[in-house]
């Protein structure tokens, strides 16, 4: 079975969440005389996120997209670094700041290439419009958005990954999935993906270097998206 | 209320299905020995479409994607024909005259001025991998791929609308149901969407030429994507 479609991770796969949603926060925030360490509001930001999606997986509340989940978490989290006084508008703008992530340096050039001989499909936790409107701004050439709203499940849950092979009219084995992250990767293995995995050691930030799996722990363990289209021959 | 995506029919008012599927038959079929009128062929593939989809849209059947039916469509429609012989990976490999069919000759530089500034969504009956495949072989531009199999529910059924406009995270008014069939428009109306017409009046062949509707019965109504862009300022 020749592997046919890449399915992506997005967020510290592709896009770096962490400094791009400090800048945000920074922008909208600094001007009101707002004075925060704006990588660790960013972390604060991210560490709300998998418990969110974990209720909506453990089937204590219906599905609701991440900009719904992201905009609960925002609202602890501004309460909880003291910051007050936010409009609603306000809230939503930088509720939109995931919208807007930038690229790893190395993510068009690889992603190009890639994309002369694969599909290329996001199989990202957040929702279909974020997708969307973050590669229309950085320009990432997905061929098509796929992931938990369009499967109606979170990763690691299997529907995610299943749903995404079945729209591809692809068996699992035809499908490489891409991370930075090895829970990822291997929730996908379970269901028949073959993985690629992506360093990304600067996703938490300089100080907090992500740790590196076992060499051969997946199929393809790379530095970059381009020494990815390198391995795989594209 | 300002549009900010344009969702896109597929068949017929972005590409030309009769003259591919005419060509990639008789590319299939005639070194086999089979003389048929290519065309009509085209035709009588298309004509079992609606009836086809209805059955599901009436849950006489559960939801199954279209490549399914027209494949099922196809089976028929060659023993109708007097086609017998071919074996189940030519017809699969028939099915997919479906996935290659080409743009009108506007499209590509119609989407082009279109996408500078509203999201381009396809609204297909077409499954996910069906306009992947389409896309990519034609150089279409879509930001995101929705529709039947997304919704779950085949145009003209209001969920397969109401579903566009909810991924895309948009009020129905902010969106711009594009197609070249009155049927598709209304009923994108009627559930709040704005609509365009484009006349496509080859699309049934040189011979039956598509009916214009009166003046005004559409928000917008053009001979072609270009003249599109030039009426939404794009």
């Amino acid at each position: 079975m020749e592997i046919q479609a890449l399915t992506f991770d997005v967020f510290g796969t592709v896009v770096d969440w962490r400094s791009s949603v400090a800048r945000e926060a920074e922008a909208l925030l600094a001007p009101k005389g707002h004075a925060l360490d704006w990588g660790d509001f960013a972390d604060g930001w991210r560490v709300r996120y998998a418990p969110a999606m974990a209720k909506v997986s453990r089937g204590e509340r219906p599905f609701v997209i991440l900009d719904d989940l992201h905009r609960e978490n925002l609202v602890e989290l501004l309460a909880e670094r003291g910051v007050a006084g936010l409009s609603d508008v306000e809230i939503d703008e930088l509720n939109l700041a995931w919208h807007r992530l930038d690229p790893w340096p190395d993510a068009l050039e690889g992603l190009a290439r890639l994309r002369r001989r694969f599909i290329l499909a996001t199989l990202s936790n957040g929702n279909v419009r974020l997708m969307v409107d973050m590669a229309r701004r950085a320009g990432l050439p997905w061929d098509v958005i796929l992931g938990a709203e369009v499967a109606r499940s979170y990763k690691p849950q299997p529907e995610a990954y299943d749903a995404a092979a079945r729209m591809l009219r692809l068996a699992p084995a035809e499908c490489l999935m891409v991370a930075a992250h090895p829970s990822d990767l291997a929730a996908a293995a379970e269901r028949g993906f073959r993985t690629a995995y992506v360093a990304r050691p600067l996703e938490y930030g300089p100080e907090r270097p992500a740790r590196r799996p076992d060499p051969g722990t997946f199929d393809y363990q790379v530095e970059s998206f381009i020494e990815l289209a390198e391995a795989l021959g594209a």
